[in-house]
């Protein structure tokens, strides 16, 4: 019933003066010029440069609604929580520069059993593996017991003043391009519903492939494709496909004020997903941009594939904000049918 | 089981529209010079000063951990859950720029019922009011549905360089101060124990005065009073009395590498707490702070009462890191015994 301090709590006693000194050793090893005071103040310090702005972002991760005990490994949940704050960091063209968790855990959750981990130590080892792949120091956050396991996650980014890439910049005739694929992550999900944990033990042995377990369970946020759209003025306007692309590019039009037409036969559907899943599954965390006519974009950023998969068009009235041209040429309004919350 | 965007998620339809409309209209209502770009897209952009830093912290507030829905008044809940970021920030002599909230609440607190606003209305209603005395926007956040009622707060603060209060500047002769009384919000939430929600409807009409249930319920973080220290260099460390002044002032010894001696005479007891609760009750959010011996300190700074109670003592090995002397002049160490987590 009492508060508890600004950064991750230290304990007087046991296993969580230990996790917690883990996290602390683990959190300053990862260097950033930035991060001028970690973990263990009332809050941590950051210096920026000048002409710089700063982006920030929170991601709240919970136990049964963003994922599931049986069936993401720890180390999955971690990594999935910190990728969706980088995420959004790529989305805005930005670098990050420290990360921040407030973490709430059932008691039980901290206890090492039959000879492994504790489901925190792993879940703070794949948390802390994507943010050191990214430079990034976890700088703070707080540490509650909680009934259930949840997790919010902080991201702190840099991106030069006034070049920020924003979801209202997309002009009538701009092409729309999405980085990598669309829907792997969806069919994951699916697999992992029909085969439970036997798929995600087995996807743990496959971390850097491209099958679709691994695109749910590891995706990999944008973050090099978001920073070369803003060095070389080359978008318009971006948003990371979190909630699914007929819902993301929706929002998209809406902040801009525009209409979108889609092309089925461009998108770039990952090899075991389905159109729908493309559609409209989520958490596939590429980046969907937009540049001008005239803006020349390579077929690949920084490694990873880069498609057109239609065109920005002027608002009209009573029409439909995304218009999808099927595989046969019927142009049909496409529905926003990703991730609703509440719902 | 999917993710969601860096903002706080608009609804497609209903209850929640509004809500997040109702957010969003408040948020950009307090103004902020440093808030480029605030709810609604990936990430809100902020705009630092040349020769400022970055104070950052998160704090969790947990249903049935760090309030109770029987107890507390939901606009207190969101007063004590920003309160606590807000009290971080004044720890560090910052001023708030910006906060986040990522709230997860279960669907039947975002109804209204019987004629009265819906939970989270109230919530964010006591979040925002507490948020605009600060002059400080809400710029983004997460929302979830959630089987159980949790808010992660998120306070972004500027600080002159190199000016930031730390807990770890304390040195053996420094004298030990703090702002404002102690043991006012352990007593009311004794009270509360033991009256109930009787009690904190009281608590509601008298949200100015100094009660013990006003101090529980509506505690003020001293942002002008850390703002106050850094302006005139006149502290040489400082934290805030989030976990008890026995411990809060144990984590100060530690970082400083020092030890402190306090006189029970000399403690600015609530009226209404005993001397344990002052002690050891937490949640009191008011400053620590030390300076030194020929540092001129008023007896107020912005309209709040500052006493000495202390003096800050070499550290000696095998010897306590904190030394109480009763009124009666008898020493006895004073262990931390205010909030520990997962105890």
């Amino acid at each position: 019933m009492r508060s508890k301090r600004g950064e991750l709590t230290r304990k007087g006693e046991g296993g969580e003066l230990a996790l917690v000194n883990t996290i602390r050793r683990l959190a300053n090893h990862s260097g950033s010029g930035r991060l001028r005071l970690g973990i263990g103040d009332d809050c941590a310090l950051l210096g920026f440069k000048e002409g710089e702005e700063v982006a920030i972002t929170t991601d709240l991760s919970i136990s049964g609604r963003h994922f599931r005990p049986e069936w993401h490994p720890p180390e999955a949940v971690g990594h999935r929580a910190i990728a969706r704050g980088l995420s959004d960091i790529a989305a805005m063209g930005a670098h990050p520069v420290a990360a921040f968790l407030s973490l709430g855990v059932p008691q039980l959750l901290t206890v090492a059993r039959k000879g492994r981990d504790s489901w925190v130590d792993r879940f703070l080892s794949g948390l802390l593996a994507l943010a050191e792949a990214h430079h990034t120091p976890l700088a703070g956050g707080d540490l509650a017991e909680s009934p259930l396991a949840i997790a919010d996650i902080v991201l702190l980014g840099a991106v030069p003043r006034n070049k920020a890439l924003l979801r209202s910049g997309a002009r009538p005739r701009d092409r729309i391009f999405v980085t990598g694929s669309l829907g792997g992550s969806a069919a994951g999900l699916a697999l992992l519903a029909e085969r439970g944990a036997r798929a995600s033990r087995a996807a743990m042995n496959s971390r850097d492939g491209d099958s679709s377990l691994t695109r749910h369970l590891w995706p990999q946020p944008r973050i090099a494709q978001g920073m070369w759209l803003v060095r070389r003025h080359a978008a318009t306007a971006a948003i990371d496909l979190s909630d699914g692309l007929s819902t993301d590019l929706h929002h998209l039009c809406t902040e801009s004020g525009v209409s979108a037409t889609i092309d089925a036969a461009a998108l770039p559907i990952h090899p075991q997903a389905t159109l729908m899943q493309a559609l409209h599954g989520g958490e596939d965390y590429e980046l969907l941009f937009t540049a001008k006519a005239t803006q020349n974009i390579p077929r690949s950023i920084a490694g990873v594939a880069v498609t057109q998969i239609g065109t920005i068009t002027k608002k009209v009235s009573g029409a439909p904000s995304v218009t999808l041209i099927s595989e046969t040429g019927i142009a049909r309004p496409l529905l926003p049918r990703g991730w609703q919350h509440f719902s």
